[in-house]
């Protein structure tokens, strides 16, 4: 495995790479402190890839001011090691310096669909995010993307961005991997204490009870919707930010009778820490 | 040469003559209806790679409400023939739809530099260049992008733009052309009125004229100013948008004594029509 610091020893290493083994590349963008989440995403990019690269980049760009950005957990040897077993060809993990050079000013923006759910949660994140992947993409000259379903909304701005600026990327989405007893994979779980984690479970109980209902046929959003608030309010740590029904290709809340695919998402914060999980309602 | 009208087109003779004839890539990109400055560029680009190619999109996202999208001049089987003359290997000439899939929705913004001179005038230009650009990094692929001095401040943007966002594609500026009177050439010179197009001399005689005072040592920033202002003035139906004389960088405005590298720069209108210009003045 090569660890590439800089732009230019990336483009060296890979270049060498797919000289000496032709065939797609794989690209597995993160932000590090790796997860299992992050290891269904470098097998997947492995089984349909000659090479598989990983970046490692805690983004500024994409935190609020307000945000975690500085205490987010960062742990690059235990990544390298992940990444090493799981066989990963080169690990891109740059500096802020080398993603935005002095006096970097261009940003990418996704439109309206970066300003609803998350987005209005939190002001200006996509557009870091837009920005980012922007550059990864324009530096990994990779053929495949894996992104979790986890981010959902991330994923349907990601493939709008690849879509709209004509990358030759296929955007990937890989399911969202889950604790034993349901919490969704994050490496924000870290912040949490025992009694917001036993809390935490609310989330995804919450989702599989609206699934329940959605597979005995239930398709009264506001109904659906309640129910999720219902499992989540009933744990005193729990603060909802969103559940949302919407539709699944602009994020449009649904009321009254679903008839299309929908997402179901949710936010909560448990304290300073603030959680995502998702589920998309299919008829 | 071979014409594509689509990316996957484009990427597919791309391959195939990359594979065939190793080398980097030259884009240049235009507008279309061709002229002795778009084939310096052609030229130069063969010089320096092994394939050449040129992109002909009128770019509607560049074009504010009241400009000249519509009637800007359009001659496709002319410019063909030029690139043909020229020896470009791919035109791609892909329709608004192929660059602008339905829903696009994502902008590329550049900041500061997009805002002022060129940006103030023409409220969201940069955007709908660095939108495009960025789209026709993306999908050409190339090595070396070959671009006018001409549009000073769009070169300054682009530079920026490709830095920023890590594409790896060197910027390349090369000189304006000009009639042999002066005139800078450009496509938009075809509306000018055989009365206007005379009076049009003043703009490369006011840059000519600062040179001259340049090069006997004035640097005062509002003397070299006054004097290009006072040249074009003397005509009639020029009207003054703008004549700049900014630091070479940050196009900041420059006053009292120049000690740094500064661009003189210029926008005229002839009624509907609108001519830019510009000098370098280098200590």
């Amino acid at each position: 495995m090569q660890i590439a610091r800089t732009v230019a020893d990336y483009r060296a290493q890979r270049a060498a790479l797919v000289a000496a083994r032709p065939g797609l590349v794989g690209l597995v963008p993160t932000m590090g402190f790796l997860h299992d989440g992050h290891r269904s995403l470098m097998r997947r990019a492995h089984e349909e890839c000659a090479t598989v690269v990983t970046t490692i980049f805690v983004n500024p760009t994409q935190f609020g001011p307000n945000e975690d950005f500085t205490r987010y957990p960062r742990d690059e040897a235990r990544d390298f090691a992940i990444c090493e077993a799981e066989g990963v060809d080169i690990v891109f993990a740059p500096s802020v310096e080398e993603m935005y050079p002095d006096g970097a000013e261009t940003t990418v923006s996704v439109g309206p669909l970066s300003t609803i759910l998350e987005g209005a949660a939190r002001p200006g994140h996509f557009d870091g995010v837009a920005t980012v992947v922007t550059k990864l993409f324009a530096i990994a000259q990779a053929d495949r993307g894996y992104f979790g379903q986890k981010d959902a909304q991330q994923l349907m701005v990601l493939r709008r961005l690849a879509e709209d600026l004509r990358f030759p990327i296929e955007v990937v989405g890989c399911p969202i991997i889950r604790e034993a007893d349901g919490l969704a994979l994050s490496s924000r779980n870290v912040y949490l204490s025992a009694e917001e984690r036993a809390q935490a479970l609310s989330l995804s109980r919450g989702l599989r009870e609206a699934e329940a209902m959605w597979a005995q046929g239930v398709r009264d959003a506001d109904a659906l919707r309640r129910r999720v608030r219902q499992e989540i309010e009933a744990e005193p740590l729990a603060e909802i930010d969103y559940v949302s029904l919407a539709d699944q290709r602009s994020l449009e809340e649904l009321h009254g009778t679903i008839v299309a695919p929908a997402l179901l998402s949710l936010a909560v914060r448990f304290g300073a820490t603030r959680l995502i999980d998702n589920t998309l309602l299919a008829p």
